[in-house]
């Protein structure tokens, strides 16, 4: 049977499933109990119904339709995979195109049902999707996981090990961590607080794991009261030696499959802190009938964000390493380019052979995207036997990638000229830069938010006409997930400022379907503030150490401040990873760094 | 008695009143019922009790303190006025000060009790403090208006006549307007709206009236219902004329005194529109109990902002009209600069008589500020006879001044040089060009909010670690409030996006006490968009003429692209005006507007 064939079978099966519990929507989103923005293999329910393997993407389907939305980022990706089946595609973020949500209740009727699994979707979504439909007379079944009959072939949830992350990368201790959340507790007067995103919890028990790809994780929940920290974890994945460390930091460990029943039946806390954008429905729903919910902020997020010594100079570490790996490859790059034997996949695979050379190398942070000419235009397009181009010495190829390192993670993109260029790809490639280095120059005064800061990566594309949908700045943990909140630059507002000691992302693009995708890529740390009228001022330092392809340059374009820019950033390229290479990597890369 | 205890004395006399209402606290707003931006005399209550004659400020009475709050603009203003009596000024926008609510809050004790007049008082303020002040058990009485007692001599609410605004200048007749907001009450399921800010009824209605200085506006509330449409007025404003020109429209009249009452009984709508944020909130408590409240935006305000051809003609004539004012302003300014008899007083006297002479021309639309040297760093400067300075042929004034013609409302800042300048007012002014240069340069997608836009007139004083801490930009109405929603260019979040034919100020600025001010202010109207990626793509045109002052700037610091566009905007000035003025004039503007 052809895959889209089979995928028609699937939305049919489940429109049997729904008629036997008189569901006429079901909603299928793209994420795990822990509302991971990659959620394991047992979670990839919209995957498996849709055919699309994008990271971003909701399915609805009715008795008569099936429904999928992405995001820019996927609408190429998207419309080939689910090419002759039934869906359609929605395009988020494209005037005209409605929510879920306001698909629902524009096409059902009064006393109409539809049904989710409120484990994977946030208190507040459900929350919001119940004001709008209730007034519509629309009823939600709440707790309607299908894909356990229908999903013959489900892979189990893991059971994989967890370790201990040392204090020599974490730089603080949990029983630290654990008192600086019970103070931010009491500051609300909260009396208990559940941790259910896996990177938090992780962060606050200095444990990391393996069940989650390219994020060292471990599917728990954490309770933490005034005096208690209860780890909700598969009792598989605690070793000996797990079970005496998590004693010796006073955490109780109970079965991962009791958390809903030891939730409901506890009297630990009268008043909770619960974050109703990470913490699922049905988690909500199990609270203790009467049991006070306050909504202030989770307290983990930006202590998380906020990096200590140990964890900048790990992160500057982990930068050599990751830039000793990004000259090697480079240098094979330009000596393999024009081969004919060199593909997207195979020179991915590459890459992560020369970071898999570099000291505490654990994984790729992401799958790594190697875009070559138009398919660099696809946001996060990943190679696939069926689309991998093979290269030529022409036109741009887009590489994004990164490593999770025991000492940092690193999120890096680099659009590289393969040979010629036309006008267009190289007046387009320095627009990019032009924003990059407006951002990583910026100036600004504490308590700025990252949605001010957003125009200067923008700026220049605009007066062109052109834009990208996807946010121009990410947070990136610590050996942990490669997005992480509570900051952000992008258009859309965030109440969070921009803090000294996070690390943010600075990756404007450009992306022009069938022709060519640019974006330029590196992580920057936030400085400690220097005094000034009314208030500090902060700036950034760019912690990624790679060069800056210069052949896609137009230099008449740049001004003396952003040819100044280019030429120091390169200079301390040369400067911190030269000890690192052999004499040939040297002469490589001092040509790579020379002035323009 | 001196001022000083005169004002001692009235704190004294109302802790006498509160002690009468048991009342540990009293709140003394800058607003009256309509949350005008300036209070009629009538309830200028908080200057009578403070002396302190700035627009925006709060006074808190306690039985043994007294706290005045304002912003950064008033900062040195208020502690001159407030100087050797009781209050303490609390300086808002400053790290560590506590607002009002704050510092109730931290300093009364359960079963303690504050009063306030709930006229003065917008719903969501009042629902905020009840929500703070209950979780502490400090009670609210929100109906108090103890100035009724105090105020011996307190000005009685104006009965002055109002006139009709005719079509040639608003492009839309009234019948038209109130249908457009009775198919935003649809859209909304609403039944009524009442609308209680003075520029939305005379909006709505092509009414004007003089009850408020520098706006005018009438004293009044309306009900918009689906087939109704109320006006609450003293009966005394009304005309014949206008009493048969309300009738025409459609309009009922009810007088001003009876609208709590009438709105307290009436059955026409079981639902209503209210905008938490316009509306007082005994106006809020009036409404008859289970009327249902919709709390979405009021739509006056945006369908007001977008202005229609006819007003942006209007507008663009008024603006001619005030720059052959300003043109002839300057000349005179030049030659009497070192006369020694010119004044902060005198000069601004003198910009009012040549703006007399316009066509059209009603009344400043603001109190002109005009600020010698370290004057110009006091924001909102106002001079007195006491502060008032004599000009010298030396450093900067600057003026910030706009008028009210029937064609269009203006307000512009220069800041003119006039002598010789230190090396730090060049690098200032020349700062502050760059960034008023780059908001009115900017290119920006539909949906883009003022906050983002906000850093282009920002970044290079803070490159500089300066910065200002009033808006960039604020709306202005037509032969309205020169300051108007909903749009705005600011720091701060602010949802509303910046459409086609809003009018907005790029008004960057930086004070140094003691020191010297700066700012530079043209108003721009937002010009259609043109087809780009993923969305239209808009621009400013500035509409402001008059040349800006070129002796302090430092031509080095601008870059190619910033010279050129100060160079066409001198050209565009000159075009523009030059057949209205003299040939001597003429000659001066051609000096004046020379490219650098």
């Amino acid at each position: 049977m052809k895959k889209n064939e089979i995928i028609n079978q699937r939305i049919a099966a489940l429109r049997e499933e729904m008629k036997k519990h008189q569901i006429d929507a079901y909603i299928i989103p793209d994420k795990d109990p822990h509302l991971s923005e990659i959620p394991p293999l047992h979670w990839q329910s919209r995957t498996w119904i849709s055919g699309f393997t994008g990271s971003q993407g909701t399915v609805v389907i009715t008795q008569n339709k099936a429904y999928l939305w992405t995001d820019s980022r996927y609408f190429i990706q998207a419309a080939k995979e689910i090419k002759d089946t039934e869906y359609i595609l929605c395009k988020e973020g494209i005037k005209g195109t409605l929510t879920p949500l306001e698909l629902i209740r524009n096409t059902l009727n009064k006393n109409q049902k539809i049904g989710l699994d409120g484990t994977l979707f946030s208190i507040n979504q459900i929350e919001q999707w119940q004001n709008v439909l209730t007034e519509k007379g629309i009823a939600i079944n709440t707790s309607l996981d299908l894909f356990n009959v229908l999903w013959t072939e489900r892979p189990p949830i893991s059971t994989l090990p967890i370790f201990i992350y040392p204090m020599e990368y974490s730089g603080m201790d949990s029983q630290t961590k654990i008192k600086q959340i019970q103070e931010k507790l009491k500051q609300n007067n909260a009396e208990a607080l559940i941790a259910s995103a896996l990177d938090e919890i992780a962060w606050c028990l200095n444990l990391r794991g393996k069940d989650i790809a390219y994020t060292p994780v471990f599917i728990s929940y954490l309770l933490i009261t005034l005096d208690r920290v209860i780890l909700f974890i598969d009792s598989e994945k605690v070793s000996k030696e797990i079970q005496s460390y998590i004693r010796e930091i006073g955490v109780e460990a109970i079965p991962y499959s009791e958390t809903f029943d030891f939730i409901k039946g506890n009297t630990l806390f009268s008043s909770i802190l619960l974050d109703k954008q990470t913490t699922n429905y049905t988690l909500f729903k199990s609270l203790p009938t009467g049991t006070e919910i306050k909504t202030a902020n989770n307290p983990i997020p930006l202590l998380k964000a906020i990096r200590n010594k140990t964890e900048q100079q790990g992160l500057r570490q982990a930068m050599i390493k990751d830039g000793v790996a990004l000259i090697k490859f480079l240098i094979w790059l330009e000596q393999n380019k024009d081969s004919g034997r060199e593909s997207e996949i195979s020179i991915a695979e590459k890459l992560l052979n020369y970071r898999k050379g570099q000291n505490q190398f654990v994984s790729e942070s992401f799958s790594t995207i190697a875009g070559y000419k138009q398919n660099g235009a696809i946001v996060h397009y990943s190679a696939t036997q069926e689309s991998n181009t093979m290269i030529e010495p022409q036109g741009f190829i887009l590489i994004d990638s990164g490593a999770q390192y025991l000492d940092g993670t690193t999120d890096i993109t680099r659009t590289i000229a393969l040979g010629e260029l036309s006008e267009e790809e190289k007046r387009d490639y320095t627009l990019i830069l032009k924003g990059h280095i407006a951002l990583a120059s910026a100036v600004f005064p504490a308590g700025t938010r990252g949605t001010q800061l957003d125009i200067l990566a923008r700026l220049p594309l605009w007066e062109n006409k052109l834009n990208y949908l996807h946010g121009t700045g990410h947070g990136v943990g610590h050996f942990l997930s490669v997005h992480e909140g509570p900051q952000s630059i992008r258009m859309n507002e965030n109440p969070t400022t921009i803090q000294p000691g996070m690390v943010i992302s600075n990756e404007p693009g450009v992306y022009k379907e069938n022709s060519h995708g640019i974006r330029t890529e590196n992580l920057m740390l936030v400085c400690e503030g220097e005094e000034g009228m009314f208030s500090d001022y902060l700036h950034f330092e760019t912690v990624t150490l790679c060069p800056i392809c210069t052949k896609g340059i137009i230099k008449s374009m740049l001004t003396h401040q952003e040819i100044d820019w280019l030429n120091t950033y390169h200079q301390k390229v040369y400067n911190k990873l030269h000890n690192f290479l052999t004499k040939e990597e040297q002469d490589w890369l001092k040509e790579a760094t020379k002035a323009i």
